[in-house]
């Protein structure tokens, strides 16, 4: 594919704001068109989404309070990427921590970005297939029922707009050929 | 579904930091376990993401430069709702001015949220078949390419983890069972 080269510059740079979970980078810019202006980026770590399939053709999904919208969803076990992990590495911590899978056959799905207009945070998405079940670990801040879903009725879910967590729904639909 | 009341109380609300485009609410809160903690929100306003598919079924595409991530992106048409518009009109002004399609038969497919672990956003998918085709009027800030790609194509990228756009790529899987 020809693309052009770095349209915009970058003149200078910034953290404008900062909290433990994610930053604002604020960088001035000259726009392809030769004005000065500025572009704000929302710099936050890579994270994983997980499709956890047991023996049994269960998805191990999670319905999940999330504060930011007050609303509960349907989603897959997920988590960001802590530093000095890889993408794997915190795929198998927050399986066993969110929803107690243990083991079972990985495989890399593919990588996208989650709102590539404001936020340069990317997620990983990760099939694991014939995975065991143990505790949970879950976190404070975590308000989160397990269940296990048969695979058609995932899937289902998914296509039929049901999972509103846009991560989780893609992550279900990538792996639908493998499923 | 049977789920818990609200989990998390707000204790006080603020706005941390703001940009024309969106903007950090800060809330102090007592997590479920009954301990004090702070919740910071991204609050956006929604957006729309298109399927647009012309008569000779093709899909409207744009390979479109991202500043937040330094590259190129196979994306749908979409865009920030404006205050007093209603989705479905951003839909029809986006997909005009992005890849000059016009008229269709529109539907709604769906609502998702774009990253519920720190933002509010709410994405809504439209398709719109039948699309005929005029001038493009791009911002200054847009560095895109509109293709057009057949059907099957688009949806094989999709599967294919070449549409990075995580949004986009939901769109068109959300998508395939009517294309």
């Amino acid at each position: 594919m020809t693309s052009d080269l770095r349209p915009f510059q970058t003149v200078s740079s910034r953290i404008a704001w900062s909290c433990p979970w994610y930053r604002v980078r604020q960088d001035d810019i000259i726009t392809p068109d030769g004005r000065p202006g500025v572009y704000n980026v929302v710099e936050k770590d890579d994270a994983v989404w997980i499709v956890p399939v047991t023996a049994e053709r269960e998805v191990l999904m999670v319905y999940q309070y999330r504060y930011t919208i007050d609303e509960w969803c349907w989603e897959v076990p997920a988590g960001s990427v802590k530093p000095g992990q890889t993408p794997a590495e915190t795929a198998r911590e927050e399986l066993r921590e969110e929803v107690g899978g243990q083991g079972g056959d990985w495989h890399y799905v593919g990588r996208f970005f989650l709102a590539n207009g404001i936020c340069n945070e990317v997620g990983h998405i990760f099939l694991a297939t014939g995975v065991a079940t143990g505790e949970t670990h879950h976190e404070a801040a975590e308000v989160m029922h397990v269940h296990r879903v048969p695979v058609a009725k995932a899937l289902a879910m998914a296509r039929a707009g049901e999972i509103t967590d846009g991560p989780s729904a893609l992550a279900l639909l990538l792996c639908a050929d493998r499923l």
